[in-house]
């Protein structure tokens, strides 16, 4: 029988790739989706899309409210400021995002009796958020082995896995590629418009598109 | 300025006293109550009163939807099994509860510009939890000073304050006691009837009738 994992799946070129990484391992697939008031839905279209092409056992999508969403330029009601490049932690950084991610996929896992847990920070591109970074991932697996009945219990290991975490952008779209993700149905852009048609100017749009020209790929996704 | 803290807050009768406590050392509170679909809403009902006894800066109440609410006896919708003392870790066990609540304030933390985080575990009379012991707390605070822009990129230092985590139910009704806590407006039961009445049965309620009996004091809530 596959062991399970849980992936979590925000419906970005990263996680849908690593959720082909996850099926090329032969692991059953939970997928994981958390609505936390991301500015657009396309996102979770996206998700959905990419779950039912890998035919995962389970895909979960799950509302949650934070404490406080104007914390953060994604969550917040006002506009996006425009992109520093360069400059420190971007706005775009929602506190504590990845910490509360994985605490729901452990909890997830615990219940699934899986022990593999699957995200797609990559810490070349990105952006300075401390929470992609593997110090944090390697702090996060440390915990969920003294966190759990599971591990505490029952001696089981819970593991992290963050495929991405050493790969640059076009690095990650070659291997997405290969197996055969559908980029058309991943969304990227912090700013899509009403039809999800994606800016092509936010920091995550520039970091894509450079990521396709440098994998000598036309990306298939729709720009407005 | 009084310092600000994040003060998690269930409504029983530990975290009552944490929020006492906390105040007692001159923060400025902002309680934290997350509804996760626990049993009943007794606990809700309760953390609201002592959040507006203690005249709490702000008091925070989130729905949280659990991965699997199935998979503790505390959320499930069937019958709570009988207590089985001295056996390993309970069937009301959450999956990485603790792991949830404390990202969620340490989001509500950083927001604020906050660093103090309060919590009510106590490892004495645990029931076996193992997210409620040192090493556990220890390890999340390492992890929050790796996953936050505040302390990676602005060098603050988040502290987990758990200041039941060596006390004995008895110990802790007494400080409670000393602090003014309204122990009526406290609930503890798993098992609470319709009007919020405590069986008196359950392992939470035994625990807490001995450790007043035992601090020599008889306890106000209404038991059914």
């Amino acid at each position: 029988m596959a062991p399970k994992a849980v992936v979590l799946l925000s419906g970005g070129l990263d996680s849908a790739t690593v959720l082909a990484m996850a099926q090329a391992q032969d692991y059953e697939l939970y997928a994981l989706t958390v609505e936390y008031g991301q500015r657009h839905s396309r996102e979770i279209h996206c998700a959905r899309a990419q779950a039912k092409a890998r035919q995962v056992a389970q895909h979960k999508v799950l509302h949650l409210e934070l404490p406080d969403s104007r914390a953060s330029a994604l969550t917040d009601a006002a506009p996006l400021p425009p992109a520093q490049p360069g400059s420190a932690i971007p706005a775009t950084y929602v506190p504590a995002r990845n910490t509360i991610l994985l605490s729901l996929a452990l909890s997830w896992a615990e219940a699934l009796e899986a022990v593999d847990i699957f995200i797609g920070v990559t810490a070349v591109d990105y952006s300075g958020y401390p929470d992609c970074r593997a110090a944090f991932i390697r702090a996060f697996e440390e915990l969920a082995n003294l966190a759990t009945k599971a591990a505490v219990q029952d001696g089981k290991k819970f593991r992290i896995h963050a495929p991405l975490l050493d790969l640059p952008k076009h690095e990650i779209i070659r291997r997405g590629r290969e197996l055969s993700v559908d980029f058309a149905m991943t969304s990227s852009c912090y700013n899509p418009d009403e039809q999800g048609g994606a800016c092509g100017q936010c920091d995550a749009c520039v970091l894509r598109l450079k990521g396709f020209q440098q994998a000598g790929l036309v990306d298939p996704a729709r720009y407005a």
